[in-house]
């Protein structure tokens, strides 16, 4: 580490802000601090680039539009703020023809984390597997008394998730839970269709099978980049839990919005246990957006430029020979620093001295060896940050 | 019910909207649908008047003025859509001043209705003593196999809370968790410091005592209208919990905001097992507010001008010598009607025919009689309510 930090020659001030800043991130336990409240504990800090974030910028840019012209420009906003947004149900009701799937089946969330929460509460009784590395609430949640069983996804495999072992491990381990995000986080591996359908097919014992697609718009499976639904899974196996996130494919975090869809009766369940009024009138607004063909049509495209966008950076990022990268299907990669360098200090002085902000994956359970994250951003974004590592690594 | 229908004169195709509203409101359960609902499923009904609405209006507009300022003009609005908000503690930590209590003792809720779930599931464990009437999701979020024991309050009381009498029933009965509503929705009865007090001090063998404040802007002790804050028990009373909801006293519903005060221990636990996300950006930026003294300053005096108006509003309805105000200290009214009124038809008509929207109470368990409960809107909607009432009757 004293080599590194001589190496790039960091100014008195600039390691004093890389204290603050390692101080304020373990303040915020196993997730990164927000944008926001590194600004405000840290106002000497410029974020250029937030490259922890990952979401869609320009499907932002196509929500903002709408939202100025239909919510700004109208006056609804009043409305959004002052009335009572409408409940759940409500709201899993206009969903229907979108997803093409009854609203008995879907759940309305305050963000997928609530989902997240809700499922693992309520339906994991004795013993869930987790495949590590993974997003830490699927192990956090986790009630007392209850047995996690980490599935170590291998280095030598990028971290892929190997279906036939999982399914071995399965059967000898009889979880009541096991999850499955797809594409992964924070490696962005992908599981196609078919390998979903084989894994659904060989576990029907299991009572919660939890595929977690916040990410799969950025995923695809043949040039034509088109979107994979498997929603119609759930007809045919109902221990299969879908949870979506709105937040990063249509760049919303802020106004949290997600979905899960299930059994019907883990639908009442839920519904009968509270989660009646947990959309605000923003996320009624998103949902009301989300099933109009004409901000569908345009976010296709967004979506496919986006994920244009992203192999670009990809492409661009493997020309840097000092770090390797992990093959990803997600709009983020995971990037593995030389031996030697410690990735907390790494993503402080890329914060530091270029104001962009990565997500360090020190605190990551399952990764061997030192790893960021970085989301694809704006092309020109994505640009600066290639050039920036360059410049770094020089 | 045909004498009334046939006294107040009703078109056919009123008839049949009235009839589709009550159709409505029985898909809706407990909660009456939200405005927005009725406006989509039935676009033929000009809602003129929200009085089903418990929120008071002017302090949309000055929420609505630091917005325009502070969020649209500035561009700040595509932050708070598109960025993370800040974890719960990170909120609940700006609150601490304002509140005068530590922030390990405050929790951030996506609504009160947030943790009312919350803590009737993480800690009723046994029974519960509800006062009836009651907001229903007090006893419908009780999971299975937890006893309720309904305190009714008594009529000829007002349905007035009996402090001493609530204490021997407690005493007897020997729950973990009672519920007090103050002051109590639907009727506005308002307990005393004092009297809370006495019931802390008397009932510290209760586990959980929860004081829901969500009207508690609403009440006053003397003829100064101050608040009363209820924090500092708190250091005293591990068991008390105070649940307060943002969406009536600053008239901001659809933003979802809330707060619980209660033991470090309790927050912690709660804070381990989720909820870490679970404000959106507009929370947080309300939150923002709620704690600066210019935004205070001036809501201190909207306040005791509404309860002014309220206080107004109250006593022009006692003209009405048909109906019977039950005394409230909250934002709202509950009016008994006539024997032979059916208040669902009551209220139907009232929005058919006025365009005015109350609450018809024929649903809430605890209440001998007719009722609906009025929301106190603006001053000239008041009038309206008066006069429209008046003008029914007649």
């Amino acid at each position: 580490m004293v080599e590194f930090k001589e190496m790039i020659d960091l100014k008195e001030e600039e390691l004093v802000i890389i204290n603050r800043l390692q101080d304020l991130k373990k303040g915020a336990g196993t997730h990164s601090p927000s944008m926001f409240s590194i600004l405000e504990s840290i106002p000497e800090i410029k974020i250029k680039v937030d490259s922890c974030f990952l979401s869609n910028p320009y499907a932002t840019d196509l929500f903002i539009q709408y939202f100025n012209k239909e919510v700004l420009e109208t006056g609804l906003i009043r409305d959004l703020l002052e009335f009572y947004p409408s409940q759940n149900k409500v709201i899993a009701k206009k969903l229907e023809d979108t997803l093409k799937i009854d609203s008995k089946h879907i759940f309305i969330g305050n963000g997928a984390i609530e989902i997240i929460q809700a499922l693992i509460h309520n339906y994991t009784k004795s013993k869930i597997v987790v495949n590590i590395p993974t997003f830490s609430s699927y192990y956090e949640y986790v009630k007392d008394g209850i047995e996690i069983v980490y599935n170590k996804l291998k280095k030598e495999n990028n971290y892929e998730l190997d279906v036939d072992q999982y399914i071995e491990l399965c059967k000898t381990e009889k979880p009541d839970t096991i999850v499955l995000i797809n594409p992964n986080n924070p490696n962005g591996a992908y599981v196609k269709y078919t390998g979903v359908l084989r894994l659904l097919e060989s576990l029907t014992f299991v009572d919660n099978i939890i595929v977690d697609e916040s990410f799969i718009h950025f995923a695809y499976e043949d040039a034509r980049l088109d979107l994979v639904s498997f929603y119609d899974l759930i007809h045919k196996y109902p221990n299969l839990m879908i949870i979506k996130s709105m937040s990063k494919d249509f760049g919303i975090a802020g106004i949290r919005a997600g979905y899960g869809i299930m059994s019907e009766e883990k639908v009442n369940h839920l519904l009968k246990n509270g989660y009646l009024w947990n959309s605000s009138g923003l996320a009624e607004y998103f949902f009301s957006l989300y099933v109009r063909e004409d901000f569908n049509n345009k976010y296709v495209e967004i979506r496919k430029d986006y994920i244009r966008i992203t192999q670009e950076f990809i492409t661009n990022l493997k020309t840097i020979k000092e770090i390797k990268i992990i093959p990803s299907k997600a709009n983020f990669v995971l990037v593995e620093l030389p031996v030697g360098i410690d990735s907390s200090l790494f993503a402080s002085t890329l914060l530091v001295k270029y104001g962009i902000y990565v997500r360090d994956c020190s605190d990551k359970i399952g990764l061997e060896g030192s790893y960021l994250r970085i989301a694809s951003r704006t092309k020109e974004e994505n640009e600066y940050i290639v050039s920036s590592l360059k410049e770094l690594f020089n």
